[in-house]
């Protein structure tokens, strides 16, 4: 009732019936369904539109009119049936037209910025990935640099940054998406900070700011494996343990935007010393340095070097089947399905997508853990949710800031319409 | 914007415009909404609806007229205006006609059933508590004692069973609503059971199941605290710890039925027996059961009796300061906080209600478990969300029950219109 076939959401929209008042309404809700069930079609006869929107077909032939002459859809020959009958129009789908605006995504990592342009129909036009001078930064020194990093993009597709429409951002941390603004993030030296203003105010572009993690559901829900399904949980699983929650074929964000926190959920009763600060939280077991914690505190602490190394070389010694390593990775694995399990009992998800891309955390995505998850979980006689791992690295998280900011550069053209209902 | 200021959602519905097959989905969902309307402000002129709803004053004429004529709604003198200009039509306001249905709601309890009877308004006829002649029972028992049950309760109000249209039945377990299928339930003594078809075989009645938690975060949407609020939690205490989450302004259910589960999230990895076989839930520390195992560890069994009089017995010594009963109340303080948090973290809610009756688990809702809980979530600059205790008893529980009824008893009654548009 709530869901089309497809997975994808009808519009919350009012009644759409006669009356002054309500045709503006109509018709920017109208574009908006009609935009949406082109881009997720890619390519769809006009007579199609109707039916599968339930708009009527005087009014999708009004409003694509206005799409096209508005340069955001295209009609292309349909494939297959390039020739047609020889007399009468040739047979076109309408798709949505690339070249009418180009977006940047960025996700912000430890000490990197990592960037993807894509065009309005999804089209990776260039990517591009730079240092950052610290791993943790003023706003407006990131806003400086992200610039540079935005320039340097736009450049590698023979752009300016002023050919972008929109930078959508991620950043590990809490924030306020609608508000653009981060409550705390391990990447900026301040708390509360109107980032997306700032950066703005130094790009000269519309900018949106989001939780990492919330941009790989995004993303997942744009390109990738939710498309079709209409709640799913994506896990993401780099330094810290992040979550993004889809439920009705919409991001959940929460009241204040800081929901869907999974790391610092609690595992244990005054347990671990969690870098934030608190007790028992599941990073504090499963993050890296919960594990060279342990290791140390055993008295196994793997060679000098980079903390990365020293993880590396743990997790190593724990494959090679050194009995010590093996005791840290396995307890970090257990915990960690135990939150997992704790995800499904509340949410009781049909899909949960683990992300993540890095080698070093294989553990956590191993056969046992999920296993370990499913025997902790309510146990009924239906087949537990479906676990997929999806591993990407940071380009493709970059592509969930790109796919942020589409939808709401999308909103932006259509508004730009103007409210005229003839 | 997905959301009316009331924290009414707006309906899912295709934009509705012309087309001979959209014009009996429009009507059906018009129905629906006015219906609701009405319903949410009690009394409403007949004019403000199409402002309220966004449908055009001619379809609210039509519409108000079928369900004037179906009996489901009355027109009503205006309060306050009863005069009204000499001349002219008095002035009323439409309502929800009580007399149109009435409804049933039941508890089904550790070995008793709590019902009540509504009417259509939500008007509260009867109420009536019975035994079970056993804690556990066959489904196929369970529906003949409800069936006598709710004879009894319709007798309170002078009526018979006929006359109802439709019973809610709570139940503690894993339930899938929409099927009315019980995976698992302490009540009855097999998995996997038909329960809603069972009983509607044994009393001639629709009848529809839902796990108990989740009804009582519908009393509270429909009669209680969660009326102007879009997401919120409940959380329910009594022998188990139960849990309703309303999103958007709808009960979120999961994907096989059984989301929503707080009392089995774990806590503590392989930590204390659980009753369901597992180890570390939320349950094997707070429940009853708990509480009494680790007085008995500690060699503190206050003095013999039925379980329920020992838990007082121990929440009294805990009262009156004996150190090893408070260390043991205490630690299920701490633990609840912490599940509590876990809960805040994920889903940011506006809005927590602890709700459920007993004395014994003041405990539980104690200021300083909820200030635990508040220190444990993610801290950022913004006030944490709202909790509330929420004390009811069976009765009010049953009413969640007739609430669901309600609903679907509404939409039963629309549904008998039928489809014409004209």
């Amino acid at each position: 009732m709530l869901h089309q076939t497809s997975g994808k959401p009808l519009f919350f929209g009012r009644l759409a019936e006669g009356g002054q008042a309500m045709a503006g309404l109509q018709r920017s809700v109208g574009r908006r369904v009609l935009l949406q069930q082109i881009r997720h079609d890619e390519a769809v006869p006009r007579i199609d539109l109707a039916e599968k929107t339930g708009i009527s077909r005087a009014t999708v032939t009004t409003i694509t009119a206005e799409l096209l002459k508005a340069g955001l859809i295209e009609e292309v020959a349909r494939e297959g049936e390039t020739s047609g009958s020889k007399r009468g129009r040739p047979k076109v789908d309408l798709k949505i037209r690339g070249a009418a605006r180009i977006v940047a995504g960025v996700k912000i990592s430890h000490r990197s910025f990592s960037l993807v342009l894509i065009d309005f129909e999804g089209n990776l036009l260039a990517e591009h990935e730079c240092e950052m001078s610290a791993p943790t930064l003023s706003a407006e020194d990131m806003a400086q640099e992200l610039r540079d990093g935005v320039d340097a993009l736009a450049a590698l597709a023979g752009k300016s940054r002023k050919d972008i429409s929109g930078v959508g951002v991620g950043i590990a941390g809490v924030v306020d998406a609608p508000e653009g603004f981060v409550h705390w993030s391990p990447s900026l030296n301040r708390r509360n900070v109107a980032l997306a203003a700032t950066i703005e105010a130094a790009m000269g572009v519309p900018v949106f700011v989001d939780n990492d993690a919330n941009l790989v559901a995004v993303a997942e829900k744009s390109f990738g494996l939710g498309r079709a399904v209409s709640d799913f949980i994506v896990v993401t699983i780099e330094a810290g343990v992040g979550m993004g929650i889809v439920i009705g074929g919409e991001l959940y964000r929460g009241t204040r935007g800081c929901g869907a926190e999974f790391g610092h959920t609690k595992v244990h009763l005054e347990g671990a010393l969690c870098r934030c600060g608190q007790r028992g939280c599941l990073e504090a077991y499963v993050a890296d340095y919960a594990l060279l914690r342990e290791a140390s505190v055993a008295g196994f602490d793997p060679q000098a070097g980079r903390q990365a190394e020293r993880v590396v070389a743990l997790l190593s010694a724990a494959r090679e089947g050194d009995a010590l390593a093996r005791s840290i990775v396995e307890r970090a694995g257990r915990m960690f399905a135990m939150g997992l399990a704790n995800i499904v009992n509340i949410f009781d998800p049909q899909l949960i997508i683990l992300a993540g891309e890095q080698m070093q955390f294989d553990h956590l995505y191993a056969e046992e853990v999920i296993d370990e998850m499913k025997k902790s979980i309510v146990q009924i006689d239906k087949a537990p949710p479906e676990v997929v791992i999806h591993k990407w690295g940071n380009l493709m998280w970059a592509k969930g800031g790109a796919a942020y900011a589409l939808d709401r550069v999308s909103d932006l053209a259509l508004e730009e319409l103007g409210d005229n209902a003839d």
